[in-house]
């Protein structure tokens, strides 16, 4: 069970949040929107902004453990985007690690031309971004600069911090990414797919405060399911029976056994909620095993 | 429904199998098993293995559009790897694409250092491969060669390749990329994990001969289910009451709107098969849209 530490949390002046760096990606975009409106017992209300440590991390592996070993509190990882899907990474981490999911937060990803102030389009020689946001652009470079170079970088952050050096590099990033680099916009919206989303995960160590049930929750398991037939079928019936909705059912490899699998499932509903409560009772006597990873507030972002 | 195309066929000498190349990857080593065990109506027995026209591909979307195009007749494609998971990639082509699928193939992964005949380990200046076979080895390399500087490739062929060019350098590669380059092995078997394998599977155009039943056979369905809540239960009930074994079952997302998903589902039986036609009507009652991908023949290896 989590519980709520009070006493050390009190003497702490600054709170740390781990990331994907460097400064001003889409995952920094979304610790500051969770921040903003996290629930009362995380104490992070707008007037402590100023008390937040940013911890900028390599990579999803280094955040996570940069929460459990307690360098940060939270710890914000991407763990689903709307077209490419599940981040392997992300779940993988939760299969091995105690920390729990505290909060979760929908980032709009919306893609604009940056380049220093004073720059306009025709003095631009190359146009640097993380390959996939490149891709994501492909149909408006075609169209609106066809002959100019493009250069990869390790992401959209690091391309904007570029741009900012560079008089005749723009970057195509996210508007926090801009403005933490000083940039000014050429283009915006210049994505061409209008619905790419990423949702986001908050996790925190098993000793952090649980979020409340507020009645619009969701809560997240993973399942590792008996090897034998019609297995997932008997671990989804209790959810029919009890009439809780899935919202996400992820397969991964159980990484025990060759070709033997593990389930993430979300499903709506928090973990005091008496039919969520007898979920759990029926999923302990149909599945090999079951490991709670949260129960926190949705976001309709 | 799959036609029999003889008289084109009949007419053809050579056979073009796309894969991902350069030559000597897994996915080669994939085409090759196959091809050699192939099922009578594909016409290619031992005998004809000299009629095989390799037609390496940059990516897999390459491979998939060579088939569609009929630049090849055959294109190996890997779909899941037993410690990795999912090859996203193969799903999403799969959704937009009109091949079936005709044969799966399992490859185990088994890595060894390859390096030119007549160099020693005493003579290997750096160790070349592409990353995740680096990381697959850490172990192994760390204990048996801890100095030596890592250089990353491609891909591990490529590795083979460049050792071929290069008497310093050692790669790390699978089997019939050391026999292709002309290399022989230092170490053999230098995985750290005993159990790696890779599934591919092999597609063909909608005008191929669909393999017939063998009494132990995969068929393989895109499911886009209905968004509304119980609608993963309530495709997974008709294989409940007719007792058919779902192998695998993956999550992608559907493109078309966000947050709304597809289903890959791998089950045991032939379209041909009663309790599989059964199957199909029951399906069609309970899900928006459903895709036939192909019935095969079972890989045991």
């Amino acid at each position: 069970m989590l519980k709520p530490d009070l006493s050390e949390s009190k003497q702490e002046t600054k709170v740390a949040v781990a990331y994907l760096g460097p400064r001003g990606t889409f995952s920094e975009a979304a610790a500051r929107a969770w921040l903003q409106n996290s629930p009362q017992q995380h104490r992070l209300q707008n007037e402590q902004q100023d008390d937040i440590w940013h911890h900028e991390c390599d990579s999803i592996h280094d955040v996570v453990q940069a929460v459990a070993r307690g360098k940060a509190r939270y710890g914000v990882v991407p763990v689903e985007n709307s077209t490419e899907g599940t981040v392997n990474d992300t779940q993988d981490c939760l299969i091995d690690s105690s920390l729990h999911i505290v909060g979760e937060r929908v980032v709009v990803i919306r893609h604009h031309l940056f380049a220093r102030p004073g720059c306009d389009l025709d003095s631009i020689r190359r146009i640097a971004s993380h390959r996939q946001s490149l891709a994501q652009c492909r149909r408006w470079l075609r169209t609106n600069c066809p002959d100019l170079p493009l250069h990869e970088c390790t992401s959209n952050a690091q391309a904007a911090c570029l741009s900012a050096e560079e008089p005749t590099t723009a970057a195509i990033a996210g508007s926090l990414a801009g403005e933490i680099y000083g940039l000014l916009a050429l283009a915006d919206d210049i994505q061409d797919e209008a619905h790419n989303s990423t949702r986001f995960l908050v996790l925190a160590g098993g000793d952090a405060v649980a979020p409340d049930a507020t009645g619009r929750d969701k809560t997240s398991v993973l399942v590792h399911a008996e090897n034998r037939p019609g297995a997932l079928f008997r671990i989804l019936q209790p959810f029919d029976s009890l009439q809780i909705s899935l919202t996400r059912i992820e397969t991964r490899p159980s990484r025990k056994e060759a070709w033997a699998y593990v389930f993430f499932i979300d499903f709506e509903g928090h973990r005091e909620d008496e039919p969520v409560k007898e979920l759990f009772r029926r999923l302990d006597s149909c599945t090999a095993e079951i490991k709670f990873l949260g129960s926190y507030p949705r976001c309709t972002a």
